[in-house]
């Protein structure tokens, strides 16, 4: 596909409070490069997600120079994130090591949009004291994000716990009857625990999203 | 299933924000009334959930009378439900008519835990002048509740026009493709629109829930 | 289907260490009343399941008579039980009410069969301090039989506390994303915790047969 | 598979209107240069889908510079396209960039066979104002193509836009509940939009070929 | 739900070329007189679908009256039928006897809005020569609508003969492997015959909608 | 794993008229090496199915020069093939190019076991009088292989003409609603065509030995 | 659906060596009275399959009389069922009890169009031995229909121990991850036994069907 | 992701009996190092499961001669096992070649944690006599794992055979209806042979980890 069939959303902060991010999985190097052309020409702000690390490293020079780039979410900034007060207002909980990745993206998405997140990792179901010693201080969070593969169990768990809002992102971990993460979708979706809600799998930075119109709702 | 094996969670309003709701289907007329006298007994208020019509009818006499009853969300409040702020905070806007009963379950369960909430019927995308008319409108709310069976299509469209936060609850409305409202729960999951959440299908109250934390998180 | 059609298996307890159960989904009055014959005649006993109150009543009086009858669990004995030791080596334990006559069904099986069970009822993680003021108690079992409908969140955190062994019973209690119990099924198979085992959904009777060849392993 | 078992139809176009075109896709390129020499043996043109450019490159150098080639629709015409009416008939709407490689198939497809295209791009209705500035332009078409992958709602919103036959091209766009393109399928099967029709996932060829059908049905 | 919810789409003839039907199914009788009611007030002509024949007994007398009911098709008229052409210009072909109510739901719907259809039944290819008999018959229409259950190779056969437009109504008849009609719509979709297109399950009303927009395209 | 691990079933001709057959996929040259230094060892005949050119060509030597190897088929004859009749007693009908692999590991495995076939091929219904040219001489035949995928509409058009056993096998040919395989599987089994036979997806191999218990059947 | 729409397959038994069957499932008692009218004036005789015992007995009183008609296989004669040879030479073996009505609609089929066959009941592998027992009998049958639902392992044992033809009929016995016959079917089409076919679920009829057609095949 | 996202359950031993495992499928190699890195600080010993040949070739020298490492497995211990009993209490039992790795893995973890485990392949119910010939030596096991892909069929067998505990591994060998170890998974569960439980596909360290709690089971 030639990038001329690219044409971004630039007025997507201005109607919904966030702008629109580059969605680069399936996208060529070219492509992403057209599209910071563009970005830069506008002066605009960007986030980049799902870029592999070899496409980044593909990248023209002084465009690798231009993006904070970082691996494990996959995430690229192009311009710098907004300024993020201090106190964070979303606590990002992870299941598992494997969860990780899904978690990052949604922090990194919070953080360029100007919000900053506590990250709780490897406190999954199947040991559960490790997540009720952090109980106390995840309630405390206006927004949950739980990120969960195999059977999401820790997304019902949190939703009985946290009268804030928790927002499950089941994840494509495991293998098997975990069915790349239908499971963990159909789990989070079916879960005892009331007003969880719910994003598609491994859609960390839909997860962000969500938190950012519901931090937004809070102050209007 | 005798009555004596339910135990109500009476703590959770203290926890949560809302208390237990309770779930008829698949309880008989007996187990409803054990737990209705229970509840008496303690002089707690609860909503009653999908109580069908012929349900509601057998009860004895005094128990229908101690309930406020909806048919069309087949809801009961037993005990008045909490004041509410004389200005809506929600829309609960649904695609066609057939997804009425769902929307109002949501509206139900607001009002019962003291929130009320604009309903915006018959707008489904297939019209969609219907729904830019209100647009506007809708823009204004800090939650949006969007019910659609079949494509779900309005949930992408609020999705793409709202800054508010969007929950999708996908109904079972629909037949062939639409397979009982798996197809609008996955239509929802993967919208383009950017951090639309999702509930389960036909899980109105589930909605109200979602929405009473995102607007209890906005006030601590 | 004409009643000479069936042939029992009257040496399965020989074999197995327990006697063939008659399975009476599908089966009609006449059929089930000439297999209680044909028992009679052999002076053999026999566990009935998923045998309705309806079909029950059906039953010549002399038959009903010969039966100890259990509503909620939908099973019958024709003969006595085996006498049981006061100490429970298993523990049933259930998320909600709704999962009670699957987890009657398992009790009822363990009685029949020589085995009594303790029962602990309403413990879903949605409220998992619940579970954890149970802790211990349900450490103490050798086995441990967990039954559970929706995410059945619950098999993954019993999994990670108890040394016993962890029998997950999915029940087909939940609507939409519950899938008649196949989420149930899959969360519990691709389970956190390590170790866990699954039966079919519903299906108590199985787990209690998996109980006893556990129980019977320890002591050869 | 060796060449000899191909056999090309050679009558297509004069029963249906359009010829046979030659599917790539699981073929190599000693099959395909086959087939380029069978039918320029009898002086037929073909149209070619689903020819990766890898494949393209490997051909022989004559064969090579016989084919009209476009790397984005993955299409060659051997021989050349047929004369097309200045006027487009059909319009080629496509959601989202990723749709356009499907898109420029039915283009090329409807080009080959005579018949020019408008395409209209990035009209997904996650921006719906994007789609209504265009909507006066796009109802003149007697045959509208919507493709578009994920929660396809571009389809319902068109169907109930534009008095022409819409035909949607469900995509294979997305990922998670996306499902690979079956989430669109169904989409757009279920939709609310009356008189819609469908055609398999990514198949532009297809929906090139059902209008060409329809263009012709108006003439005869 | 109570019938003020309803608001009928009065203009879509205007836009579309063919006014709003009711979908009867999931109504009750109270709602559709009410519908009818307001027809009536407007002097709108509508068409009903999926009225069962009890539904349509318990409507009140004079709006009986007021309706042609077709049970085997289970539409009916308020208000007349358009005047159509004597020379039919679709075909409704059915594979067997128990794909007729599809069919006339498809012939009943074109005949409301003013086109004839000549139906040809029980041409299902497990006999071919039955339908190759009447193939040239067939050819002359400008739009087929193939109407088939279980593996729905009707439409395949008549998708290479026709030079027409072949629109695909699998139809849930048959068991097992058939699984509700999702296989005889996957075999259309996948069919091996180009250019063919397809509505939902059932959907004879779909079918002829898009025929009516057909034949329109090719007017203007 | 290690070849020690590989216990070939050396009694199975005796036992049902065929041997024996080494399915190679996921098996390392190592192993495939050694399974044949087994079989030489005893004298054995043995085929092998699912040989990749790519393994075959990484044997040792003296094994290629011992193999009857076909790349078309990926089958393998280890010792000669049993003698054959010339009159070929069944035929392998294959609808499309893509199809002819399976339809040749059919007709391989029929040779080796001493049984001639006829191929016809390029016979799928989209051109139907392709097949009924030939439906008189392939009516001949007492089994008929039906080789098809994507609708596998040729499967019932044969069930209908052809009073031989038709044996149906599905291939994994086509894409999106194809889903691999299922769709022609599925169709197969509902065919509207009494008496149709069916095995699984692909497996040309099952269909052949099929063939050879049938026209045993009528020996004895 | 009026009867007239019927219209049967009388050179179906010229064709294929049996006539066509009428499939009951659907249609009502004017419907069938109907047909047999249509049967009986051309002296034709018919098999109904699927004839429930609440329609049978609503037939008019001489067309109940003219039926033979068998509850347990819902099958009905209309006219006499041909002469059998007194030696069987197809085997129906059937798993368990509730499988039997599918194994009785076999062996009326048969028995219809002249072939006796020799029925074996409760032989599922649960019980291994009870089979093994009858091994050296259920060898000696050209054809052997294998019917049995939930794992249907019984196919498998048999297609490893039988020479002849085995036919796999899966049934919908079974709960839970038994899918309504889905999974019989899929373990029947995935046999590690080479050689078996199987056909649709439940479906008795046509497993009669494929053994008519293979007896034949090796007639001439 | 980074290796310092990795916390290990240092105390699971002491909580269930038995160590965590480290899984390394989606780790890369420097994420192994740094875990084992840790362990070694703490003197712990560790399982490794799903360790490629390719990955464990890339550790570091000194870490590969730290490891007892098996191919077929894909298993490494780091640290010594633990001394097991001479006399084996399980039986791992394996259908087919193909299903020899999930065995593995099941036997190496029962040998690291302090078990020896009996080996039975190539047992497949295909050939049932091989299977009945060691039907004896099997019955006198506590527990048996059975391991098959495909139709599972000898789960069923074995679990009417033997008094002990079975534990079915439904394993990912076959194609097409397979499904990758749907089939054998969903069979397994739909069991005729009463008690039977199982865990994941090709889950050898899960039924492993049951049956070490089995064995614990019979000792307290």
């Amino acid at each position: 596909m030639s990038a001329d069939h690219i044409r971004l959303d630039f007025e997507r902060e201005a109607r919904l409070g966030f702008g629109e991010a580059i969605y680069c999985a399936g996208k060529n190097v070219a492509q992403i490069a057209t599209i910071l052309a563009q970005a830069a020409e506008r002066g605009a702000r960007f986030l980049l997600t799902r870029l592999d690390e070899t496409n980044f490293n593909a990248l023209p020079r002084h465009l690798c120079a231009a993006l904070d780039y970082d691996a494990v979410s996959r995430t690229a900034y192009f311009g710098s994130a907004k300024e993020a007060p201090e106190q964070a207002r979303v606590a990002i909980v992870a299941a598992g090591t494997s969860d990780v990745p899904v978690a990052a993206e949604a922090a990194r998405t919070l953080r360029f949009y100007g919000q900053s997140a506590a990250n709780i990792n490897d406190v999954g179901v199947a040991g559960i004291w490790r997540l009720m010693e952090r109980a106390e201080e995840i309630k405390k969070f206006q927004v949950v994000i739980a990120v969960a593969g195999m059977d999401a169990a820790l997304v019902s768990v949190l939703g009985g716990l946290v009268p804030g809002v928790v927002i499950a992102v089941p994840t494509s971990v495991g293998y098997g009857a975990a069915r790349g993460g239908e499971t963990a979708l159909a789990a989070s979706l079916a879960s005892c625990a009331p007003g969880v809600v719910v994003v598609n799998i491994d859609n960390g930075y839909g997860a962000a999203c969500a938190a950012l119109r519901i931090l937004r709702a809070g102050t209007h």
